[in-house]
């Protein structure tokens, strides 16, 4: 797994912003609007993905576990191991929502729904 | 110790770049350049800080360990608990050479200069 950079492990935040996010299949998902860490614990707690919009209107955003997203030069993107109707019916909301409080709300209900072990346990 | 937002946690990666930080003496150390993550363990590595330099030429970074960025509400930036002499003399490189390879150089070297306890071990 290498960056666009040619990484393998080190990646700067400001570059996994803004990059587009498709599933095994191909199909576009969205794109990385931000990453949230947790203060506390040194750790990523998840990405936030968008799903669309019209200028921000109406733009739903998914919280997702960050090991999950794996790069792939070929498509100058990541991808993610979902098809787009689990992709649909996850959590979602606005920003905000998601990093509400301490963000684990949002973090626990993405690690479940994708079945990704988590990392504070 | 809260977010910009007043969050206690959660902080948007978007957030973190940009924020000034500053010393306990209350002198302005610099600007938040970036944060580099790894991909491979969930872990935040360091965050970069950017040390003035004119448009560019001639800036230095700094990798400095996550953890000790503290929010201070009162002064719109985070905090860290070294003299400006101290900083002065840290290592810093261009964030190319920061982030080179898989990065745990100059995060290896950030963590032993500032007397952190290394997250990985």
């Amino acid at each position: 797994m290498t960056t666009a950079a040619g990484h393998t492990e080190a990646i700067r935040a400001s570059r996994v912003i803004g990059t587009a996010v498709s599933n095994q299949q191909g199909e576009h998902i969205g794109t990385i609007e931000d990453v949230i860490l947790d203060k506390t614990s040194n750790n990523i707690m998840f990405a936030v993905i968008g799903f669309g919009g019209f200028l921000g209107i109406g733009e739903s955003y998914h919280s997702i576990p960050w090991s999950v997203l794996d790069y792939e030069k070929s498509q100058g993107g990541y991808v993610v191991p979902f098809t787009k109707e689990q992709l649909e019916a996850a959590p979602h909301d606005s920003i905000d929502a998601l990093t509400k409080g301490d963000g684990t709300g949002a973090r626990d209900k993405s690690y479940e729904y994708y079945n990704v072990p988590p990392y504070w346990m």
